[in-house]
């Protein structure tokens, strides 16, 4: 192997380096202090579980993405977590088993097995929050403000909030009472936003005219706030958990535009985004110039079951090294420069600055590198029979 | 698998749950502080790297404890992290390049395939700093006192601190011109602390009558300072690098005496602990009451080699799962609890007492659990035509 060799990184296996790292920190230590001023209790998942543990109750696509090892300790298998939230929801429903509302945050670095065009790297920092134990749309509310706030405070501007209700779909599909095969040729086509093809399908398989009708309707049910306007015209004899799923959608779009009008909010009824897993209202927020959803979220309900304490759940995440290119500040110059010196008084100066939270390089002896180098703007000389901190000079 | 099974975690791979990982978060913040006010940079090295690039240079005992991963993209072998420090140097080596003193610091979680009894658990949360690009004891000096400076921090009291200096052993090997398996022998004896075994070995391995007898007391030169007195007078007529290790030894000695007096020194200077990679001072933190070293370090020259730039490089690096132990005051009840109400009022108040630093746990509608529960202390209530932040009613 050549030297050369020895400096490649895996692809998107990406090390954070001087002053990146730092931004990145503010961030972390940002947003956890916003979300604990919520009520978030932060909770620290193990990186490697049995996979059993891992998978119970996840996709194939989270299996997929997840590396396995095997446990020298008992030949048992395990994987490095792919997502943080099946893990806080083991926690929940196990380690904490507390009665009511739980909320939790984390901030870990999580691995995939393969890069997902969609998803950036493979190894991302995973920072959310998770609030379990409440089935209301409120506690979905408090989940999409929380999201909305972390992207503020990361520094974004000109947010578009995309929504949809998982809910509907669902609800339709149970009506119909589709054969299995019937309701993937559908589902397929829905995601694909394949109109057409939906129509002839829902045509060919659905005879209740009615239901047919709202059925044909839910890919044309996307755009601004006069969606769920039509919403209420074309479901207006939909079953109880579509007027249910409406009037969620309706509160979560009173709260938005009376505290957050600087968000655009897109509706989109047939996103199915997660529908393996999400039971209820989802969101993905974007900002412009970015292609990629930098926070999702959404309800779903029924975790835990595999850990024997089925609970409501909601929640978002995001991944800290695309939130934390949004803010790409140039490190600023706010250090002291201190020389090599035996002198006790230079010692106990240095020593007095650090604890008022100054940042102070001292010099090695025979270093050639200068302050500026160590991104200092004032130097320590002695003046006066004093160290004194003084700019640097020119 | 039963639900049982599923609870399970390997041995060794904790979560950490409230209020613990908060106490974590606040150490990690408190050291990553200290350390950027020190003129360390923040770096993040990724969790996995193709193994070359991990165990080049490192010894077998890393080998064995690191995860191997099987890249899908290219069907490379990765490995997890088990030792952030080969992963900084390579940073600073190739990635960073720059000239001269290069201070880094790091809070990583790694993983360990095995768990060493002496280690604790299989997913350590490592946090250290490297000091690389200068050969003199001032930069081993600095690296003890931000060791001393990060255990005080974490709420250590009655500090040992236990000195070596493999250039000793290193320097007498060198002049016996061992052959290997003797040299594996005596090493092994030292190692073991078995001091006849080792005076056998000598008598009969090395001719040379004085370094013999230097030979024979290095299992003996262990205890307080005066350790450093006595082998002053076992060297005295010992080779340059030798003389050049106790002065190492007494600059460091002078510096811990003037500004550590509440520190224990122990000098050992068989010490041989990471010999395959340490080069020079070595030390190790220990409490009372705490088997384990909390934090170890020492100089390792010459790391960077295998990435094309030999650098000298001295740091140290602690356990903060091991570290948080030491400080487990109970959780404290400082939040307010409001309840739940659509009121305008209330919502600005909540978020003006949350933008100045308040954790505020709001109520969701039917939620049948109470604000201590919720570790708060105070809640709002409306009285006279505003919202109060008023002491819990018992």
């Amino acid at each position: 192997m050549t030297i050369a060799d020895r400096w490649l990184l895996p692809d998107g296996m990406d090390e954070v380096l001087p002053p990146q790292a730092l931004r990145m920190e503010s961030l972390r230590r940002g947003l956890m202090d916003l979300y604990y001023r919520w009520g978030y209790d932060l909770v620290m998942p193990p990186p490697v579980e049995f996979l059993d543990s891992l998978l119970t109750g996840a996709g194939t696509d989270l299996d997929l993405q997840t590396f396995k090892l095997t446990d020298q300790l008992t030949g048992r298998l395990m994987g490095a977590s792919a997502d943080v939230t099946p893990q806080v929801a083991r926690m929940d429903a196990h380690s904490l088993r507390r009665q009511g509302p739980v909320r939790l945050c984390y901030c870990a670095h999580v691995l995939r097995a393969r890069a997902d065009e969609h998803q950036g790297g493979r190894s991302p920092v995973q920072a959310g929050l998770e609030l379990f134990g409440h089935a209301g749309i409120e506690a979905d509310i408090e989940i999409v403000k929380l999201a909305l706030a972390s992207l503020s405070f990361a520094g974004a501007n000109d947010v578009h909030l995309a929504i949809g209700h998982i809910g509907i779909y669902r609800a339709l599909a149970e009506e119909a009472r589709l054969e299995d095969d019937v309701e993937s040729l559908i589902f397929e086509a829905l995601e694909r936003k394949a109109v057409s093809e939906v129509d002839a399908l829902i045509e060919q398989y659905i005879e209740d005219v009615s239901l047919a009708a709202m059925f044909k309707q839910l890919p044309r049910l996307h755009g601004s706030v006069e969606v769920l306007e039509r919403a209420r015209k074309v479901f207006a004899n939909g079953s109880p958990a579509i007027i249910e799923a409406l009037d969620q959608l309706t509160s979560l779009q009173n709260v938005l535009s009376a505290a957050h009008d600087d968000v655009t909010l897109y509706f989109d009824l047939a996103e199915l985004r997660g529908y393996q897993y999400h039971t209820g209202l989802v969101f993905a927020a974007y900002v412009p110039g970015y292609g990629q959803a930098l926070v999702k979220g959404g309800r779903y309900d029924d975790t835990g079951r595999a850990f024997g304490r089925p609970r409501p759940a909601t929640g978002c995440s995001m991944d800290l090294k695309q939130l934390a290119t949004l803010c790409q500040r140039a490190p600023s110059h706010d250090g002291i420069w201190a020389p090599t010196d035996d002198d006790n008084g230079l010692s106990q100066r240095i020593h007095a600055l650090r604890d008022a939270g100054e940042r102070v390089v001292q010099q090695l002896p025979g270093q050639s590198t200068d302050a500026l180098a160590h991104f200092c703007d004032r130097q320590l000389i002695h003046r006066d029979g004093a160290w004194q901190v003084e700019p640097l000079a020119n």
